[in-house]
């Protein structure tokens, strides 16, 4: 994720080598496993699906390929029947005359149909139109084995003949993905779950998850695939409920550890290939979700010494954030260090800021109990005047709402709130009633990142119907309208809103949207 | 070279394994130098220039490139100074923020700046498009040094960043081109040349000649890139007045005789990567060639041992032609089997077909008596009812020219009756005279091999200046215009003429044009 970009060039940043060697010391083992595609497609038009474009079986079966002599400007699909991270591979002849000319095709892996559709050319969105996965790719002498050596994010493969020679044809066989993840699947815990629609919302979503874990936990596998800190968050907890790939986690949180500033702030992302570089990009709550991240894990799995070692991380992103905090206890914000909530940015998000600060004090302070830190004092006395300033300024209990700056209204305010429980739970259930009857239908929220934080409030403040409604209402949504895994970018009365103009470079499996796996295994059971 | 494609797929060829051993045998050492692009270029307009489209120094100098960083839609351009036969490689680094988007570029090798201005989403002609010599490539990790393991022929690289990301900017360093041939300049033969246009002729067909000097003769190392047999019979003529190369003759040699059809036919091409494969096109007269081919190998360096081995496969090239002669002496030309003569299609070639194959029979009964072949008398026969039936009834004794079916006076008629000695030197002299003086200037004649053969009997029938001017109108024309090596196709009256519709197929260094340094060495030096 990322819809401003930020160019902080200037800043320095620390490699603590103690800190990148552990992250090293837990980098996963990739599996890999061989997948063959289930059929041959066609694009079809279905005003029901995403963009109204689906496929169909192909005339041609997947047999009759080795046999076909494809030429120029012939066009095949395949469909592998699920979603895949991995590299693709396949065998290509020739039939007719002798090749006298090169083959030159172009391939095109999409992760929707809707991919396959829109046209790279066209494409004139801000995000670089690198991330297209189209390759267009010479080969001189038939038969040739193509294997091509970077990682897609796919279910279809397009593969068109540009040109062979109007002597001879191509022809392909032995498609193959070779699909890989961190993810075990041998260690995933599946709970029962009797309603049909959340058993799908499930399944889609640990797919999700899977394809997510790679090296690192991955934002999404096609774009931008690396290490966001908002999206490991959600991705850590998922993961407990699953795969509960703890090494993973620990690798994650030792790279952030491990290049911050100078000063000892966070970067909302990280880089790790060819090596590890922190981003010049900085989100509020991304720097301070660090700490949740580090107290999800001893929640999911009690670790003193990791606590005990990355404590003083924790403590100089809550100094700097504190720093931001007047003495009444509000949190003055900073758009040089912006508060993320949302893509969007039709809506103020000071309150919110101030309940994500409050949200993860609570979660540090448990924390400093751990590492036994004196400093204790300093931080309740922080909280309880944010929690006050909260309470006294923000909230209107004429209206049961938060507000904020403006005199504005809006979901995220209260969901965040709730979520750092700054009422009594009788408060925040009368809150949340308010956000339904008054601020519901949810409007102009394109991320399953802050749909997350609506379902997540409303279980916590004991809406459970609420809250799988909105749960079956977006994440289904999804499924109906086609997809194999979650989207990064989702508004249910917009299915087609891209925020980058077009589908080609949207990314279909993104690890923000698969939290109903966390949300279900919290909530929904036992 | 191949104007109208033929599809043959029934025909069985033999592999004749004792042969292609011995073309294996002699296949040639590749030699290999490294090179650095001169200076940097941008596209210019000059209407002086081929399709009015040359280069100028870039305002940004080759020194500055490592220190520059690239964005969305930048572009280079690298002249390296001289034709080039080669892979490309050049180390790519970013600079601004840490790379976020993978790196996307495009590179084209150009021959000719009109390739460069040429768009390649513009052509639609007929020649396959997968001899644009343009990549796409994408790069996921920087630093990275980027070598394409294609081979291309150019003088220039442009390359554009189709993307980085608006964080930051690809920098370019060390292009390099390890250039490729199996000529061995050491070896060359320079001879004096006062004439500084005829010097410069040499220089650019030498140059030509080296560049298709690979692990066979190719017609064109950009395209098609492989072993024509009327092209390998200039080559090899311009081979021993310079290079010398008389190994990669004899490869070529065995590779036609070693993959004839089950009937004996010489195909007029063969593919050698991955492994030795006859093209299913046949031409009259390239077949026949293969006997010029040995002729002339066997002047150059006596070699009686492999005129008699190879002197069987002459003799069957030889029966299967004069099975088209009927017993009037007169060849009945067969459009399943076409003669060539030149590309185009716009003249009668009945009588240079005649012509063509009494040239041959003088070379093959020459083959015949080192052979010590009983049967030599049928081809002197054959050979004097064909020059009786041309003095005959091809011969306009009024007009003192060759006519041909139709009644047509053409040009190709004249220049093979002359190289094929059917009339005396004084009748020669005549019939050229005529032709210079009615014929000329020579129209829509595109090839450099049809204009070869002009020059060549001008100068076989004494007609030393005309041969002269012809060769700097000519050749001379296209070094006017910019020419670095000699080209497939230029017709002087349209320089912006491509037999494909467009410069970005064109072959700028093509063999069959290299033979000034034949006509120089042979009728212009001592």
């Amino acid at each position: 994720m990322a819809f401003t970009f930020q160019v902080n060039t200037d800043i320095k940043f620390l490699h603590d080598e103690k800190f990148l060697s552990k992250a090293e010391h837990y980098r996963p083992t990739i599996h890999h496993s061989t997948l063959k595609p289930s059929r041959l497609v066609e694009i079809t038009h279905d005003p029901s699906k995403l963009n109204g474009v689906w496929v169909k079986d192909s005339a041609m079966s997947l047999d009759e390929l080795p046999k076909t002599g494809l030429k120029r400007g012939d066009r095949i699909i395949l469909d592998f029947g699920q979603h895949v991270v991995g590299r693709f591979s396949v065998n290509i002849n020739q039939t007719g005359s002798p090749m006298d000319a090169p083959l030159y095709i172009r391939l095109k892996f999409a992760e929707m149909p809707a991919e396959i559709e829109a046209k790279s050319a066209d494409y004139d969105g801000w995000l670089s139109r690198s991330w297209i996965q189209e390759e267009f790719v010479h080969i001189d002498e038939l038969p040739a084995k193509l294997e091509l050596p970077r990682r897609y994010s796919f279910r279809y493969v397009e593969i068109e003949v540009i040109d062979t020679s109007p002597k001879w044809q191509a022809v392909f066989s032995n498609p193959e993905a070779v699909c890989e993840s961190s993810a075990d699947w041998s260690a995933m815990k599946i709970p029962e779950i009797h309603d049909e629609l959340l058993s799908r919302i499930y399944s889609v979503g640990v797919k999700t998850l899977a394809e997510c874990m790679q090296d690192v936990f991955e934002d999404g596998p096609k774009r931008d695939r690396r290490l966001w800190l908002g999206d490991l968050r959600l991705q850590a907890l998922a993961n407990y409920a699953t795969f509960d790939n703890v090494e993973l986690v620990k690798r994650c949180l030792y790279l952030f550890a491990g290049m911050t500033t100078e000063e000892g702030k966070i970067s909302a992302n990280v880089f790790t290939r060819p090596e590890n570089v922190p981003d010049d990009t900085f989100l509020f709550e991304y720097s301070l979700f660090f700490i949740s991240v580090l107290y999800d894990l001893n929640n999911a799995h009690p670790d003193t010494e990791i606590v005990r070692e990355l404590y003083p991380v924790c403590k100089r992103q809550m100094d700097i954030t504190l720093k931001m905090v007047d003495s009444d206890g509000k949190l003055i914000t900073d758009e040089d260090y912006p508060v993320f909530v949302d893509w969007s940015n039709g809506f103020n998000k000071d309150t919110a800021g101030q309940a994500e600060t409050i949200y993860v004090l609570r979660q540090f302070i448990a924390l400093a109990e751990i590492a036994g830190d004196d400093d204790i004092q300093r931080y309740r006395d922080a909280m309880e005047r944010m929690i006050r300033y909260s309470r006294e300024k923000l909230y209107d209990p004429s209206r049961k709402l938060f507000l904020t700056n403006g005199n504005e209204y809006n979901i995220a305010s209260q969901v965040w709130m709730v979520l750092a429980h700054v009422m009594s739970d009788d408060e925040n259930r009368e809150i949340l009633r308010t956000m339904v009857s008054e601020l519901f239908p949810v409007k102009d929220i394109a991320t399953p990142y802050m749909y997350h934080c609506i379902a997540e409030a409303l279980f916590e403040g004991g809406l459970r119907d609420e809250a799988v409604k909105l749960m079956k209402d977006y994440w289904g949504k999804m499924i109906e309208l086609g997809a194999d895994t979650f989207w990064e970018a989702f508004d249910p009365d917009r299915p087609e809103y891209s925020p980058y103009g077009s589908p080609i470079v949207n990314s279909y499996c993104h690890a923000w949207s698969c939290t109903p796996v966390y949300l279900i295994a919290r909530y929904l059971t036992d």
